[in-house]
C-alpha cells in the first residue's frame, strides 16, 4: 500500500446551474471542476493554496485543454481525479479526469506559473512542493 | 425632453452558458443580468464603479430579490432597464426590468450599503451621487 | 429521534469561480448554493427532482430572494441548511440558510410554481409532497 | 474591400461576476467568451446556431484550448474575433483571440463534432457552412 500524495480523488455533484440547453453539463465548466480537483489535490499537499497565497505566491493558469468523451448530466455524482503531472521552475501542470461511474466523461490539463504577488513576476515553486513530486517519482 | 442620469437601458445577447437544461436562463443568471445593468447605469452617473473602488469605496449587495414572469431564452436580445429606486445614507437600492421585445420577463431589485475598504464599515455614499439622486427627484 | 425529510443539511466547498474581485462569493452565486441544498433536499422526499422530471413535472423558480449578512470566502467549508417553508396547490417556498463554523452567512428563500412540462401550465404539486409536508407540520 | 464571414469581431463588457479575488477574469469564463464568439460568427453564416438546431443538427464541442497571456480586468472593453479555422466531413474548428485596446489576452480554439440530436450520432456539416468556407480559402 502506498498513498501518493500527488494525485486526489473527489466526488461532485452536479446542480441544474451547470447544465445548458442541450441537458448537458456546459463545456466550459469543466474548468471549474478542473480548479475544484486541484483545490484538494492541494489541500494533501504540505501547503495548500490559501496558503500559498498568504505567502504572497499565486499559481494563475497559463494554458489550459479539455478533451470532452461524453457529457456529464444533472445529478451525476462525478469523481474528479487530479494528478500532478509535472512540476518544476517555475511551471506546474496538473492532469485532470471526470468520471461517472468509472467511466472517462472529459479529460484535461491546467499549467500554471507560479508568481510573487507583490512583483506579479514568475518565482520558483515553493520547495516542498517540487521535492516532494520529485521524491516520489524517483521510483 | 429631459435626460435622467439616474436611470439607465442596455442590452444583452443570452449565450448558451447562461441556459440550463430547461431551455431558458437559469433562475441566478439574472443577478448577473442586474449587475451588467448597474454597471451601466453607474457607467452615467458622476462617478463610475472603477472610481468608486478607486477612491476606496464599495458597494456590496445586502439584499436582492427577482420576480420572474416568463423565460428568457438562449439568443434573445434582451432589454435591462435599471433605476435608481432610493439613495440616502449609507444605502441605495437599484431596480431593473429584464424585457424582450417591450415584455417584461423579470424584475427585482438589489440593495447596496456604501462600504470603506479599508475599514469594511458602512460610509456615506458619495455626495455626488446623493445630489443627483435628491435633484433629480425635486421635480 | 426523529427525521424531518422536509428540512435538510448538506455542505459546499468555495472554489476560486465562484469568488469575485472584492475577495468574496459573488452574490449571484448563492441562488447556485440555495439550488444544490434544494437538490438535497429533494433527495431525502419520497420524489427526487429527477424523478419530478421523468414524470413530466417541473418547478421553476417563480421569485428568488437573498439576504446577506458577512461573506464567504474561497475555501470556506460552508453548512447548507434548506426548510420546507408552505407547500400547497402548486406553489412550494423554500428557505435556505447558509452558515460557516456555525455563523449566519446568508439567507434567503425561492418560491417555485410546478409545472407540467407538455402544456407548460401550473399543475398541483404531487401528492406524496404535499402529503409528507401537512404530516410532518400536523405535531 | 471583401467581407469575410467566416471571421467576425464582436465586443464584450467584463462584469464583476466573471472576475475571481486574484482581480482578474476567471479562466474557466473564457470559454464562454469564445461561445458568445462563435454566436456572433454564425450569425453572419447562412445558418445561425438557433436555425442549425431547429434543423435538428447540434455543434457540441469536443476539444477546447486556451493559452492565457495577460489578465482581463473588470469593466474592460474586451474584443473577441474569431476564424473558422477548418470545416470538413462532421467537425469545425473555430479560432478566438480575445484583445483589450489592441493587445491580445488569450487566445485558443474549440473543436466541434456535428451531431444529429435525434439519434445523437455524428452527421456531416450542413453543406451551406462548408460551402462557404471552401469558396472563402479558394482565394
Amino acid at each position: 500500500m502506498s498513498i501518493n500524495p500527488l494525485s486526489c480523488t473527489t466526488t461532485y455533484r452536479v446542480p441544474y446551474a451547470d447544465t445548458d440547453q442541450m441537458g448537458v453539463v456546459y463545456y466550459g465548466n469543466y474548468l471549474t471542476l478542473f480548479e475544484r480537483c486541484r483545490n484538494e489535490l492541494m489541500r494533501s499537499c504540505p501547503m495548500t493554496y490559501r496558503e500559498m497565497e498568504a505567502k504572497g505566491l499565486a499559481l494563475p493558469v497559463i494554458e489550459a485543454h479539455v478533451d470532452y468523451k461524453r457529457p456529464a448530466l444533472y445529478d451525476d455524482l462525478l469523481e474528479l481525479r487530479g494528478t500532478v503531472h509535472s512540476a518544476k521552475g517555475c511551471q506546474i501542470r496538473i492532469d485532470v479526469d471526470v468520471l461517472r461511474d468509472g467511466e472517462l466523461l472529459a479529460k484535461g490539463y491546467t499549467v500554471h506559473c507560479c508568481i510573487n504577488l507583490a512583483t506579479k513576476r514568475p518565482t520558483r515553486l515553493p520547495k516542498e512542493l517540487c521535492e516532494q513530486f520529485n521524491s516520489t517519482n524517483k521510483i
